[in-house]
């Protein structure tokens, strides 16, 4: 029989993933004692983050076996794989069998396209939060969402937050205490600009209207998806 | 003439490197409009983090022109830096001409050896912070420490702070504070452990014992090169 006590962990790569959304969980993930890390994209080659980062998986799908936690970055690359039914399929799978499903960022959307979050309390990036009603999901707004075996985190550095809240969920709170030492989180950040309710005004309008292109893509694919996936057009109910 | 309002940014990386000492920063400093980021090693092969992650450079040392930011994470492997003249060497040339040297965590170890900390402010990883003396530096127990042209940050996570900072001064808050906001930087730890004065002792007893082997190595070495270097051993000095 297999080791269940050694922790079988996995995060998803794709092109065009924001290289934090899987390196801030690594980070802590990877340092649980007793587990493997699976890095995971449909093929073997390297490939770049948003930002160019090289990022090289080691296993494809069907090198795979069960997971404890399936862990899914988002990005902009996000998008492509919304209606990629092989990815999508594989996350099905590997998300019946595991104890967590650990969603980062726009991770969540490939969860919704998945179908995965219907009736699930979910968050994901602020740009993105709005989206999550079209798959389904009950948008909570909060930076680490629990909705039994559905950890879902806010966007990018938030992924450590949650990851934190995982290795206490499958290891006990020492362990992620540990670890929180060890990468010396006590985060100290020089501005109040993390969230759109905090950030100055200014540049919240800057920030907006450089996502502006991609919110917009991403508003016209959650539509079309939550359609496909026949759940309600949040639009056409009454309130 | 090179265009100096475009914005030339370096990461050393290397074997055994902690790799969010990287990542951290990549995810700040890449977003900065008009500027080229360059993976900096030895060889121009993949090469593992001390948990695993692959990570590939792009340029070897030869290969890299002035840098505007020189960026030096840390991790296990900064000990076998500590003696290569190569990688000091290249270190100090690219320092010379960069606005700012960045070193985050124990990549404060490696400045030192290449001579670059003497007489000045620094920080680095908690566990290694009784470690900066030996090479000269003036040791500030501050999450980012910043000294003239020289940041400096604590371990691991203080890398997304360190980076910020460098952002504002590279280009002013406004776009720091855009950045901030992209990658929702507003960090919520779920326990206070993320310093030896705020982590339950059981916990940083736990950490401290982890890290014995590699601190008693990291003294023996800092130890010897700051002999090297002719700096006085701090043990031997009156008070």
């Amino acid at each position: 029989m297999a080791d269940r006590t050694h922790l079988q962990i996995g995060s998803l790569i794709f092109a065009e993933i924001d290289q934090s959304d899987l390196t801030g969980p690594f980070e802590v993930l990877s340092r649980i004692p007793g587990s493997t890390y699976h890095v995971i994209a449909k093929k073997k080659a390297p490939l770049r983050d948003a930002c160019g980062l090289i990022l090289t998986p080691e296993k494809t799908f069907s090198e795979v076996g069960r997971l404890d936690l399936l862990h899914i970055p988002g990005g902009p690359g996000q998008e492509a794989l919304m209606d990629d039914e092989e990815t999508l399929s594989f996350i099905r799978q590997k998300a019946a069998n595991a104890r967590y499903v650990f969603s980062v960022c726009t991770g969540a959307l490939i969860l919704g396209a998945a179908g995965l979050l219907k009736d699930r309390k979910a968050t994901t990036h602020w740009a993105a939060f709005h989206l999550l009603k079209y798959f389904g999901a009950i948008p909570v707004d909060a930076r680490v969402v629990i909705d039994g075996d559905l950890i879902s985190t806010a966007g990018v550095t938030a992924g450590l937050d949650g990851a934190l809240r995982a290795v206490a969920l499958l290891c006990g709170e020492h362990k992620a205490q540990e670890i929180q030492l060890g990468i010396q989180y006590a985060p100290d950040p020089p501005f109040h600009s993390g969230s759109p309710e905090s950030a100055p005004p200014e540049v919240v309008k800057a920030v907006r209207a450089a996502y502006e292109p991609l919110a917009a893509a991403r508003l016209l694919t959650a539509r079309r998806i939550g359609a496909k996936l026949n759940l309600e057009d949040p639009e056409q109910q009454g309130c």
